[in-house]
């Protein structure tokens, strides 16, 4: 394709989604459901304007690693690792009911045999960062007790969902499962949550020495992004999903991280805030692009609305996806209203599940009607839970603390 | 190619180019060669890390159009129009002698036969405006008098570089020159140069009083970079190269720029600021990969070192290519001193000329040997500019007023 029709296909891209969401928001709906909304509509579902390519993929991929970068770097590391044991057991139930109730569902009820509803299984159970903290931030919600819960979880689900990828990945090559190659992402994923944000910190460190010494403009913008690419690289390496690369840098500069006995490489409050105000322009003009990515990498054209078969699968598959999330936020010792937010917040599937419905769809294992029903699900689960956690927040929202 | 792959690809040209840039900045060279350097160094000339491709071509053609976005909305379009008169006289000079000058010397004394010997000449005509505007600005000479009068040439320069490529595409495509599509483009350009403004001014316009209104962060990056995207998108519709859209946006949205009788539509002088504070990161982080690109688009492997048609051809065009410029910048009125600037600044060919010995290489009128000749000659003309101007500043430089 020519490098003008991408330059125009980006332009629109930027200005569906800035006007779609301007639109949610005075319609007092998530702005992010407007961005997905731009990506439906420009994308194959309805006017078929732009068809996602690799170029597309790649801006909208630095766009979500760009997100968790900001989600990392505005996280308060004490409050996370503090709610660190609540947000281990609610990702252990919301991973382990949604697995088994789709399926058993699939595999029992809907007769699929035992692989294909594995994977079924498997693309319903990875909450999506990327959208749950969005849809928290547009509700305001993103710093309070509930949002540092449901991100220490969501970011173990994707760890866990990842794990499941890869043993689902040799059992539907076929062969084994191959217990080596689990435990070594296992240990990879201990190495990089270790090593990184050392990495990092030193990272940081040396622009904040270097920047006052530099007579060329922009070395935080150039060295943070190749810091963030770099990180995300190696995360993909380790055979975790990229934005993780990006959400560990972002902790790493954020305000209250710390090393025990790292104050060699401390820089001040004031760097964190330096980087924030200089990636803020950044983060937004890519962010955007990601959300309107997931709207065009469906095609709704493609479903066949008559069949009964869809109408019946799908629709148990959302129920279950909503209500095991909710269910699996059980264990904690919180109030009801605050474990259901918690449940409710962690419903948005997105990226690992598209991976896995890929991953279905490329091994054979799922035929076209599974694989769209898959897409559909995972749409249904990012454009309802806005809509619930809005309506339960309203109802309910007076019982739990505001945020801070 | 995989995504993870081409995201360590672009970490590596942003940190290379920091690294070489930063050296550069030590050794007192111009900056803006680290940043060549870094692309010769990571390309197929010496350890071929990075071949180009699609993306990076794409991200490197976004870098230039913001370059030249920056550029325009820091000029005073006061004294831009007022040296207007001088910009034209140098721009014509500087197309019609490198051109006779080149042409003369391939056709009677290399022995090419006419087209090629056409080709050549239009190879070495236009003026780099992205690298003569990052080479004064290195040296600190952007904003005052020999900065104006160089950038009106150089932007004049690249229009005639397009309708001079018009005329050799009909002439290379073996057919009679088709002057109507010449006067098209001519027109179109007037019209594009006429609209275009007005229509940014506008947009700007609607910006401006919408942000308060938005509920959402973001607005500047995401419509201006809307903006910028979609003029030059129909720059090239037009037939003109993509960067001149974002220059005629940068004008448009400079704080000297108003359209008469345009009140309604008028911006006040804060929101240039506004836009350029929002802006820079964003131009920071994509202009060094268009300067990389040029150092990865060449490969000096490929030069036979020991050919002594290749060493004859190239000295001899360097060597026109830097003469003709300055004495196209002879018929000015003004000092000796500050024609001469002028004329150095006018030396870089660049993107323009790059187009041409691509064409010249894809209609088989070069073959390989004089392909490489005229990149490794429009290598050395950016190559050598900074540092016979940064020579000839220091030299002569009190003779001239210093920048404003």
């Amino acid at each position: 394709m020519e490098i003008s029709t991408v330059i125009a296909h980006i332009a629109l891209i930027l200005i569906a989604a800035r006007i779609c969401s301007e639109l949610a928001g005075r319609l007092k709906l998530p702005p992010v459901l407007g961005e997905l909304a731009a990506g439906i509509i420009l994308g194959p579902s309805l006017f078929g304007l732009i068809a996602i390519n690799e170029i597309i993929a790649l801006l909208a991929e630095v766009g979500i690693i760009l997100l968790l970068f900001q989600i990392g770097i505005k996280t308060n590391v004490g409050k996370l690792l503090h709610s660190g044991g609540k947000s281990i057991t609610v990702a252990a139930g919301g991973v382990i009911l949604p697995f088994a109730a789709c399926f058993l569902s699939s595999h029992y009820l809907f007769e699929l045999d035992f692989l294909a509803a594995m994977m079924v299984a498997g693309t319903m159970t990875a909450t999506s960062i990327g959208i749950t903290m969005r849809t928290l931030t547009d509700l305001g919600r993103n710093t309070g007790t509930e949002g540092q819960i449901v991100l220490g979880a969501a970011v173990i689900d994707d760890i866990l969902g990842v794990l499941l990828l890869a043993i689902l990945f040799d059992f539907a090559s076929g062969g084994q499962t191959d217990y080596t190659a689990v435990s070594k992402i296992l240990l990879m994923t201990f190495v990089f949550f270790l090593l990184t944000p050392l990495i990092a910190k030193t990272f940081a460190h040396l622009i904040n020495v270097f920047e006052p010494l530099s007579t060329l403009p922009g070395i935080v913008p150039t060295s943070i992004v190749s810091l963030l690419l770099l990180t995300a690289w190696s995360s993909h390496e380790v055979g975790l999903p990229m934005l993780l690369g990006g959400f560990v840098v972002g902790l790493a500069l954020s305000k209250q991280f710390h090393i025990p006995g790292g104050q060699s490489i401390e820089t001040d409050g004031h760097f964190s805030e330096h980087v924030q105000h200089q990636m803020n322009p950044i983060i937004q003009l890519f962010t955007p692009i990601f959300f309107v990515s997931i709207g065009l990498s469906v095609d709704l054209a493609q479903v066949d609305w008559s069949s009964a078969f869809f109408w019946g699968f799908s629709l148990l598959l959302t129920v279950l996806a909503i209500a095991s999330k909710v269910a699996g936020a059980m264990f904690i010792r919180e109030s009801l209203a605050r474990r259901v937010a918690i449940g409710l917040s962690m419903v948005p599937r997105g990226e690992v599940g598209l991976v896995f419905a890929g991953l279905g769809k490329s091994t054979g294992l799922f035929n076209d009607e599974i694989y769209v029903t898959m897409i559909v699900v995972i749409v249904y689960t990012t454009l309802f839970t806005p809509f619930l956690l809005r309506a339960f927040y309203r109802r309910f929202g007076t019982n739990l603390s505001p945020d801070t």
